[in-house]
Parts: C-alpha cells; structure tokens; sequence
C-alpha cells in the first residue's frame, strides 16, 4: 500500500421520504439556486417534493443543464448566480445536473470565464455551498469532489476537481420512473468506475480488492432482477448505494488507479455525442484485451472470484473474463462495438492524433500511448 | 434495506513517515494537551516523532491512560485541561487512550462530573477539538464517534459517543513494536465488530454483506502472515485499515446491528478486568450457537463465503462455521472459554443478575433477554 489522505465529508441522507429533509438540511436565510436537467422531475413528484420541503425557504430556478454538461449552458446559471447573489446551490437530477453544479458553484465566485477553471481547477478560490437531490445512480458525483464538463465550441470533454456536496439526498423512489436506457448505462457506468480502480496491478490491498470485488459482484446480481423489475425498493437501493460507493474514494485507500478507459471514452462522447456509459463498455473490454499482460495477475483474481472460471490456461482464462464482462453489459443492455453505433474510422483517428498531439500517457503505469490507443480503439470496431 | 443517514468527517492520513503531518494538521495558535497511555511510546520512537513534529506549537502532556479508560483518571485531565484553557486535544496511543480523550474533550467545557456525560451524552454541549495518532489497530475508535468508559468505584463500563476525530494519523511502522497479544485482541475486536454488524437477519444489503465479507476474509489471511512477521509493513498496514473500517460506518449503511456480544463482554471486563478482545472471543461463539436460528440465513452465508463449507445438513453447516471461527480465534492465539481464564459462576451470575435488573433486552431483534444471556454465558464455560 501506498501512503494516501483520505476525507469524505458529504452527508448522505438515504431512502424513500428523505427529500423532505431538506428543509431541515438548507439553513433558512440562505438565497438558493436551484439547478435542474429537462422536465423529467416535474413529471416523477420529485420537483412537487422539493418544492414542498422548500416552502419557507428562498429559492430562484435555473432549469436546461444535459447531459454531459456544457460550459455555454453552465456560463448562464452562473450569470444568473452572481447577479442575485446566490449563496447555496441544490442540484436535483442527476449527475450531469450535479457536475453542472460544481463549475457553477466555483465560478460564481470567480471574476473570470467558467471554462478557466476547468482547464485549471487551482483558480478556484472559493465554493459556494452546494448540496443535490441525485435521481440518477451513475456518477457518484454524489458523494465526491469531481465533475466532467464539456466544451460545445472546442468539441472538449474534461475532468475537474471542486469540492464534496454538503449532503446528498437519494431516494430510491425516484428512479422508479427512469428509462431503461439509463438505468442500463448507469449500472454500466458504476461497474467501470470500479473497474477503474481495481483493474490495477501495482499497490494492492487485498481489503480495498475485495470492497472493489463486493460492488461488482452486487452490480452483476442485481442487474437482472432490476430489468425484471423497476420498481423493486431494496434493488434500487442496493443500485443507488453501490453507484455512490463505486466513486467516493472508499474503494481506492492506499492503491494506484487507471482511468484509462475513461480518458479514451470521454474523447467519443466529445467527437460523437454519444453517452458516457456506453462509451466505456466500448473501450474497456478492448482494453484490458491490449492490456492483459500488465494486468494479468489482477485480471486472473477478477476471473476467479467475480465470474468463478476455473480454467487453467491463463490466456484463456482471461479472455473468457473479458468475454464475459462483455456479454454482462450486452445483458444491460448495451453495444459493445462502435460500428453498432455508427462509429467509423474518422472518429478513431481523431482520438489517436488527439493524444499523439497531447503527448499524455494514459493508465496505472502510463504506458498507454498514442499508439496503444489505436490498438485499442481498432479492436473497439 | 432501512433508510439511514451517514456522515463521517474524520480525515485518515495514513502511511510511514505521516505523524510528520501533525506539524500542517494542528493550527500553531492552539494550545494542545497531548494525552497518553503507559510510556511504550517513548520506546518506539513515537514520542520522538510527535515532538518533532510539534516543535513549534505549545502543548501540555498528560501521561496514564489505561487499557478500558477510567473515569477516575479522566477526572484529573479534564482538570488539568480546564486550568490550563486547552483548545485541542491530540491523543497518542492505542484506542484506549483515544476512548478516554473523547471524554476529556467532552468534558472540559461541562461544569458537572465527567461521568454523568457517559450516563448521559444529551448533556454534552461542547467538545474540544481532538485528533489522534493511533498506534494500536483494534477499536476503530480513530474513525468513529464512540468510546467505551469505565467507572472503577462502580464496576460499569459503558459505551458513549461525542463526535469525530478531526483526523487520525495511522503509521503501520509504529505496529511493528506492540506485544504480540495485543495484535491478536486488535484482530479479535476487529473480526468482531464487523460480525456485530454483518451476523443479523434483517434489513440485509448485499453490498453491506459483502464489504462485511472482505474485512473478516482479509483478517483471516493476514492473521497468520502477521504472526510469522510483524514487521511486514502491507500486512499491518491492511490491518490498520480493516481495523478501522471495521467500526467506521462504512460497512453499516442502511442494515440493523446486534452488538450482544460487545453487551456482555463489556461486563466481563468490568467484573473481571480481562481485555476486551478476549471477552468478545469468548462471548460470540457461544451466542451464535444460542442464536442459530434467529441468524440462521445469515450463518449458512457466513459457512459459504468466509469458511467455504459445502456441507448439506443446515445444522452442521452451522456448527462448523461457529466452529473454525472459534479455532481463527485460538490460532491469533486467544482462549475462548470463561474457565481457561479461571472465571467462575460467580461473575456469570453477577452478570445474568445485572441484565435482568436492568430489563435491556439485547441482539437486533431485542430478543435476548437475562435467560438467553445465562444459557450463552454457561456455554462458555
């Protein structure tokens, strides 16, 4: 193990009802913006339940934040913030809505442009305080400091560093009424996160493998049994929890993580608009493939313990892990292959120069180079 | 699963060469009083260290924590504290000398007894900011708000809770040192307090099980490898993070717990002084075997997954689970029967006449009563 700092501070209130907490949660003399996506939440009581809980409190709306979050929507929010001198934000709906947030949050104080502080997170001087109502377990934006944002003019998609919500509510309730689709890409979108941080070979802990090992085998059990049947409290709980748990730092005490995946990932979704999660089973599958040397002894444990294969060829064994990882986010479901999505040459090609131009390495070791990358991404088709 | 509501402040600063950190963590316009247990630290460089790193802060040292903390020298650092303005409070030691910080902090700013905080924490209105350098992984102490108080005059001990470590300081190095016993008493109280929380058959999460799972499995295989070398620094720095994740919130999120076993231990220990890792050793095998079939479900899980018993008859599966968690507890080495320590019928008696004065009813479903507690201590014997 590594030496690490570790500090979570957020405050989850968990279960059905608990929106009604935010009256007690938000103190009373505080201006409030409140940060919304579309309309879904007028149509599931969410908006009616906050509204209810705020009745004595004074709030303001900025509504029309989407997913993967633009910097030309947040700059209006944030306008918006400074010209009524907002001094708590409460975001409600889901991690776009919430990663949103932060940039806002940072930039109301900041004299400059939104994107700046995106680009270089050490502008951030101070915070207004924010705190969310997540209706979409995916992100874990919920329970940690981080946010995507993307850039409509430069076709860019980056991660940036703010700070931990105050509190997080999460009602199981609310995601009773949510696409399949989303639900499809937000169980994806957990998996990977976790993948992320275990799929490592260097600084093991064998607690933190087996907390990793505990949210994926969840997510592998749950996953038919939500397809079955949405509305089933204790496995949407169990969904919601694992998603907040899968990226808040629990699951990384003392370890190296990768993001490789996600790092190639963000660069389709920002070329192609496509979603966050169906980006990552794309790449991931693909990767560990390029990847399975530097991996293998990990991917082998992976093998064992997450999908019990006993063969004793080590190749084999592997790729039977990886095939049936796939098959478990075809079962959600979701392509695994750019061209079902559309996805040429062009765009692969676009990514690689990218990075070629970037000169990052990406991955636990940062051996993944411009090169690896195009591996990669050709076994992506 | 149960709605909750979670928060846990505590920054972890975790790894060798980290006590250096007190120097950043500490304001130097505080005035410290340093608490501390016997003087093993000024054998093991430790006391060295957080000199060092406190060369430029004031701070006032009070020396004699004992293992089970007494209120009775409590008093007199809660004394000492008062006369001296103290405005923080930085313990040094094993989870004792932390259980007993966290009420000297307490009561510091209480113009009453300090025990009638124990017997009543509503009465607490301010506590002094505390942190800690912990040097014993056993209790979790350093990541929760509880602490485990006894009165001398009395024979009580009893749990009370304050609030947060502002951070807590764990050098895996500053492990290498303690007596062999003591290390086997942190995995006892370390397994058990993740079976308090994990052994109980209602408001189930399966990834609460599951994180319960990877603690007690990892205690297990690195239990023997710390006996062979207590200076392999992933080994005890694997059993300083189980050990406090064992008892941080983190594994009990949404589910019901027991704590029967800490119930009746507490009052071994204070009719008897033993440790408290060898009375929870003694205490649980017998209670699971009382309890079998109120925790039936959750014990055929347990054979399966931390002992990977394959047998069919329910009822042996059971007993051989009890069985070799009974034999984990002797191999740390403990004794796990009242009679090895030359404990009578006499303290089992006292104990049996304690609870049913009291009528507290124990266990999560409050299902143990003074019998049920008689019928588990005669087991014991």
């Amino acid at each position: 193990m590594r030496n690490f700092s570790f500090q979570n501070t957020t405050k989850l209130i968990f279960g059905a009802g608990s929106i009604s907490n935010l009256m007690a949660e938000i103190p009373q003399d505080k201006k409030i913006m409140l940060t919304f996506g579309g309309g879904s939440i007028k149509q599931n009581g969410v908006y009616d339940q906050v509204q209810a809980a705020l009745v004595n409190h004074h709030y303001i709306e900025f509504w029309g934040i989407e997913p993967n979050p633009k910097v030309e929507t947040l700059r209006k929010a944030v306008e918006l913030g400074k010209r009524e001198n907002i001094d708590f934000i409460l975001a409600v709906g889901g991690g776009s809505v919430l990663d949103g947030t932060k940039l806002i949050a940072s930039a109301i104080p900041y004299t400059g442009d939104a994107w700046d502080l995106v680009l270089n997170p050490s502008l951030i001087q101070r915070i207004i305080p924010f705190a969310d109502v997540i209706t979409l377990p995916a992100t874990g934006s919920e329970m940690n400091a981080g946010a995507v944002i993307s850039n409509l003019a430069t076709h860019e998609k980056y991660a940036f560093h703010s700070t931990y919500p105050q509190f997080s509510i999460l009602d199981p309730t609310t995601t009773y009424s949510l696409p399949p689709f989303q639900i499809a890409c937000g169980i994806a979108d957990s998996f990977v996160h976790v993948m992320e941080q275990y799929m490592v070979d260097k600084n093991n802990s064998p607690l933190m493998d087996r907390w990793a090992e505990g949210i994926l085998s969840t997510l592998i059990e749950i996953a038919p049994k939500i397809r079955q049947n949405q509305q089933d409290y204790d496995q949407m709980a169990n969904f919601m929890l694992s998603a907040t748990m899968a990226l808040n730092g629990f699951i990384s005490m003392g370890i190296c993580t990768d993001w490789a995946t996600h790092m190639i990932g963000h660069e389709i979704t920002a070329l192609t608009g496509l979603t966050h999660g169906e980006t990552l089973v794309i790449v991931e599958p693909s990767l560990l493939r390029v990847m399975k040397n530097e991996k293998r002894k990990k991917l082998l444990q992976f093998a064992e313990r997450i999908w019990n294969i006993s063969e004793t060829n080590e190749d084999k064994k592997i790729e039977l892990a990886i095939e049936k990882t796939e098959n478990f986010y075809r079962s959600l479901p979701l392509k695994t292959k750019l061209s079902e999505h559309g996805i040429g040459n062009d765009v692969c090609e676009e990514i690689v120069n990218r990075f070629r131009e970037r000169k990052t390495q990406l991955g636990e070791n940062a051996s993944i180079d411009a090169d690896t990358i195009k591996e990669i991404l050709d076994l992506c088709k």
